[in-house]
């Protein structure tokens, strides 16, 4: 008899993130009744905002509580449908956990079909929550022109890999920072990057003084901390600020500082914007189809980091935070 | 003969604004040349923005060397005029700074002429920067509309009073915060604020969250520090926090925190915005314009705090920092 395997939250997360804090589980698969749809996960992805869903307070969604599924965002074949508009063999998205199987019914989101042209990764990640990220922060905040500077951190990750290709055919000029010589040589050589800083090996504050002379006119931000500092020290007038995430303080185990020189804002007429994607789902139609565009045509690359088997998923999701991906983390079930 | 009586800055001040960081000093009056305008002050404005221009950096406006005349608005009398279009009696305003002489040609703000309707309080006041200042943050960046709930920290200062008033036109319901139950009662009995909040006497947390149940669609913020905090940590979806001032920040000596829940602004869909008022010069005309109609129809309220005396303007400064004013905080020159 089919078992399913699971990651439950084992506990929620203190300070740096832990893989004891899942639990791997197994469980029974659930059965298909009338109307529902029984899915298979295929390719998981992981990615930083996870280690938020995983602590206990409410922010833009539920906490989780210890012993539930833990949450992700999954491809999955239906294997079983006795809903209509569903047949097996089909491919849907959604929040369908980490787990092996789960109903249609159960999952958060509603599921988007697969095109079946369109293979997991793609989906997952440039076409997916990352992509969709990455261009309605650019449309909506963002506001790229021609000329323009654009310093991304996080850049060699799924969304700054994808914001810094748009800023890049939006005419700017584009600076992203990485971890790794590697990837820096990604950003410049594979995706088009003017320049590259290496964080953990070059003065950060020098480097941005230096590869940006005239300011910044956008800064996305995809890390916090230090380098936000940085580039509040740098910003051209009218800059804005796209916040999209603070990797660097998500594993902190106290409160942290805030950006010290925020006041730069006022001196520069400037403007720091948040957001997460599900603010902008009225672009996303807009969003996946000039995406779609842009990979067709081949202006728009990307590269995922794919791990295999259903066991790698705790260590996949550390690999976010110690940085030891390039592009989209993703994990193949199978 | 006569002389010219003025403050200089003696040192940039370190921490704590000091009377001592200005020094009185005699001067003789400068000759008025072909093409000149000798003014003699009348009336000269104080602003927690000086703070800033006294310290020895530079942001959005040169940075002030010691010795200099003490930079600051005044209303001015022209007293001699080679210059054809300028004529005895006539009043102008511009940057004249802290002295009773000075040649219009030594400005470094284009002069404006002052209505002779007009008295020197309300032209410095409501009429001149600080309710340009109050008009053109709501208009570009707060953007108040019916029914919105808009926090105005450093209500009862000359901005603030102006923002929230503004936000009352708007039909937004509007909470300040003051430093004295005085100035609470002027907010709530004589400018119809909905609710004034003593920073002084009550929990900031709790009473935020107790008068902005539904949270704050706008932050004004003139103060920075822990009511920055409170208001981020209650901002409704969309929120802007309009980034005006930080006067709870001028006087440290050293580095500060920056606001440690700026990543709310993710959850939010959140926007922080700074400004200078010489940012938004091209809404100068309709600003006035409006802000005069408010003011003749009476639904604009002002008050001015008026000492007099050439010598209380050191005093009348350090008045802005221990919150002892009441509205735009001004000195009688004669």
């Amino acid at each position: 008899m089919a078992i399913n395997r699971q990651y439950l939250l084992n506990a929620h997360p203190k300070g740096q993130l832990l893989e004891s804090d899942l639990r791997y589980h197994e469980d029974s698969v659930p059965e298909c009744a009338d109307g529902d749809v029984l899915l298979k996960a295929q390719t998981i992805a992981l990615e930083p905002a996870m280690r938020g869903w995983m602590e206990n307070r409410a922010d833009y969604m539920a906490p989780m509580a210890v012993g539930d599924i833990m949450r992700a965002m999954a491809v999955a074949e239906v294997v079983e449908s006795r809903h209509a508009d569903y047949v097996a063999g089909e491919r849907v998205a959604g929040l369908f956990g980490m787990q092996d199987y789960s109903l249609l019914s159960a999952s958060s989101v509603p599921p988007q079909k697969v095109d079946a042209a369109m293979d997991n990764a793609t989906f997952l990640g440039v076409m997916g929550v990352t992509g969709l990220t990455a261009w309605c922060g650019m449309h909506a905040i963002g506001k790229p022109q021609a000329g323009q500077t654009v310093l991304v951190s996080g850049a060699a990750g799924a969304t700054g890999s994808v914001v810094g290709q748009l800023a890049k055919l939006a005419g700017c000029t584009v600076i992203g920072t990485a971890g790794s010589d590697e990837k820096c040589h990604w950003l410049v050589n594979d995706l088009g990057f003017d320049g590259a800083i290496n964080y953990k090996q070059q003065s950060i504050a020098e480097a941005v003084r230096e590869t940006c002379p005239d300011g910044l006119d956008i800064y996305w931000d995809n890390v916090g901390g230090e380098l936000l500092d940085v580039a509040l020290d740098n910003l051209a007038k009218g800059a804005r600020v796209v916040l999209c995430g603070a990797i660097s303080r998500y594993n902190a185990s106290g409160p942290l500082p805030g950006p010290k020189n925020y006041f730069n804002l006022v001196f520069r007429n400037a403007e720091m914007k948040g957001f997460v994607v599900f603010d902008y789902v009225h672009l996303f139609e807009q969003a996946s189809a000039e995406l779609q565009a842009l990979l067709v045509d081949g202006s728009l690359k990307h590269h995922e980091d794919i791990q295999q088997g259903f066991k790698q998923l705790p260590d996949a999701l550390l690999r976010l935070f110690r940085g030891d991906n390039t592009g989209k983390q993703l994990v193949q079930v199978e």
